[in-house]
C-alpha cells in the first residue's frame, strides 16, 4: 500500500525530506494535500487529519506519514521511522543514532533559516519584522553557516567508509538531506552560502552525487518537485544575504 | 561502566533532559565538565572531546554523551539511544517512534523558549537584543504556548493505556521531558504557563506525579539538580512574561 504523506501543498518545506527519501527509494506514496478535493485529497483531507479527535497520535504540525494503521510526525521521526524499510539506513542501531543526530542538526539548521525572515513570529509577514529579521540573517550568514557547514565536512571526511556518503558506504536519508538543506541555503542565501561551500568540497561533491542518482535527477527534473519561493522555509530576500 | 554525560556545568540547558532520563532510571553516570580539573574533568574535558579529531562521530554541540565505545550527540538521539536500556520507552518500534516524536515536539518548545531572549544572536547579550526579544516572547506566550500545552494535553488525555504517562502504561522519558518543560516554562513566564495550565490539568497532575518519583524526588533536592539561572535556556525575565 502506498504512504500518504500530508504536508503543504504548495511549498518544499520539511516535507521535501520526506519526499526526497520517498524519490530516492522508489517508494509508492501519495502526496495528500497535492491531490484533487474532489478524490477526497487536498489541504482539506489533511485539515480533516490533523483535528481527528479519533486518532491516538495526533501530530502536531505537517509533515506528518501514514503508513497502514501508523502515523507519525516530526521529519526527522519519520526519517527514522522508514528508512530501514527504504533501504536509506545502515542496520545497525549505531548507523541508526548516528544518521538520526546528522538529520537533527541539518533541523538545527533549517529551523534557524526559517527565522532568518521569521524572527519575531511565524504568523507575522515578513515586512512585519524585516529589521529584526536584517540583524537575524546578518548573524546566521556570517557566524552559523561558518560554523554549521564545516561540521558537515568534518563528518563526511572522516568517515571510516570514504567520503562518499555521511554514513558508512551506501546512501542514507542524510545524505539527501544534506543535498536539499545546500539547495535550499543556495537559493536564500547565495553568497553567504558560496563563500562557506568554497571551503568545503567534500560536501559540494556529495551533493552533486546526490543529485545525478538517477532517481533523484528524474524527480528534480518532474512536476512533482515544487519550484522554491517565497512561502517556504528557504527564501530569496536578497537583502538577507551577505553583501 | 558508567555513562559519561558532557554539558555546560553551570546550566541545567538541553542536558538537563538527559540527566533527568539518567536520575530517572539510576544509571550510573559522571557528568564531566562538573567534575575536577584536576581529576581530568570540568570544562577543558569537554573541550578536548570536541575537539578530538580522532573522532569519527564528532558531535556539533554539547549535549553528548559516551557510552564505551558509542559516542552521541542531539537530546533527542540521546535519549532515544538510551531509553531501550533504561526502560525508559516500550519494546515496541511503534512506542518508541511515538515517544521520540513527543521528545521532538518537546525540542521545538525548548528552542523557541530559548529564543524569546535570544531572538537574533545566541553570541549577543539578552540586552543587545531586548526590543527583539520583548517582541517574540510576546508571540510565544500569547500564540505558541497555548498552541504546544494543549496538544500534549491532548495526547496524554487520548493514551490508550490511560492519562498517567504520555506513551502506554509506563514511564517513559517523554514524561520526564515534558515535566522539565513545564519546569522551565513555570520559572520563566509564570504568568503565561500558569494561563494556559489551569486548561490542561492532565499535564499538570503527570508533571505532580513524576515530580513525586522517588529517584526523580531525591535527584531535585540534591546538590547534582542545578538551579534555574539566568544563563541557561528557562530565564526569569519578568519584562518577557505576560502582564
Amino acid at each position: 500500500m502506498a504512504y500518504e504523506l500530508h504536508y503543504w501543498p504548495t511549498i518544499q518545506g520539511r516535507g521535501e525530506f520526506v519526499r526526497l527519501a520517498l524519490e530516492a527509494a522508489g517508494a509508492p506514496y501519495v502526496d495528500v494535500a497535492r491531490g484533487a478535493e474532489e478524490a477526497g485529497m487536498g489541504t482539506p483531507a489533511l485539515l480533516r487529519c490533523m483535528a481527528d479527535k479519533t486518532l491516538a497520535t495526533p501530530p502536531f504540525a505537517p509533515p506528518f506519514l501514514r503508513d497502514g494503521h501508523v502515523l507519525i510526525g516530526q521529519t526527522a521521526a519519520i526519517l527514522h521511522y522508514l528508512a530501514p524499510t527504504l533501504k536509506l539506513v545502515g542496520r545497525s542501531e549505531a548507523a541508526r543514532a548516528w544518521t538520526q543526530q546528522i538529520q537533527l542538526t541539518i533541523a538545527d539548521v533549517v529551523a534557524e533559516a526559517h527565522d532568518t525572515h521569521h524572527p519575531i513570529s511565524s504568523s507575522l509577514y515578513y515586512e512585519d519584522q524585516k529589521a529584526e529579521a536584517l540583524r537575524r540573517a546578518q548573524v546566521f550568514c556570517s557566524e552559523r553557516l561558518p560554523k554549521y557547514l564545516p561540521w558537515f565536512e568534518t563528518i563526511v571526511t572522516r568517515n571510516p567508509a570514504g567520503p562518499r556518503h555521511l554514513v558508512g558506504g551506501k546512501l542514507s536519508y542524510a545524505d539527501l538531506s544534506l543535498f536539499q538543506l545546500i539547495e535550499g541555503l543556495r537559493y536564500a542565501f547565495p553568497r553567504a552560502t558560496q563563500a562557506v561551500l568554497a571551503r568545503t568540497p567534500g560536501i559540494v561533491r556529495l551533493h552533486g552525487r546526490v543529485a545525478s542518482l538517477p532517481r533523484v535527477a528524474a524527480y528534480l527534473r518532474s512536476e512533482r518537485r515544487l519550484p522554491f519561493n517565497e512561502q517556504g522555509i528557504f527564501r530569496c530576500y536578497p537583502e538577507l544575504d551577505l553583501p
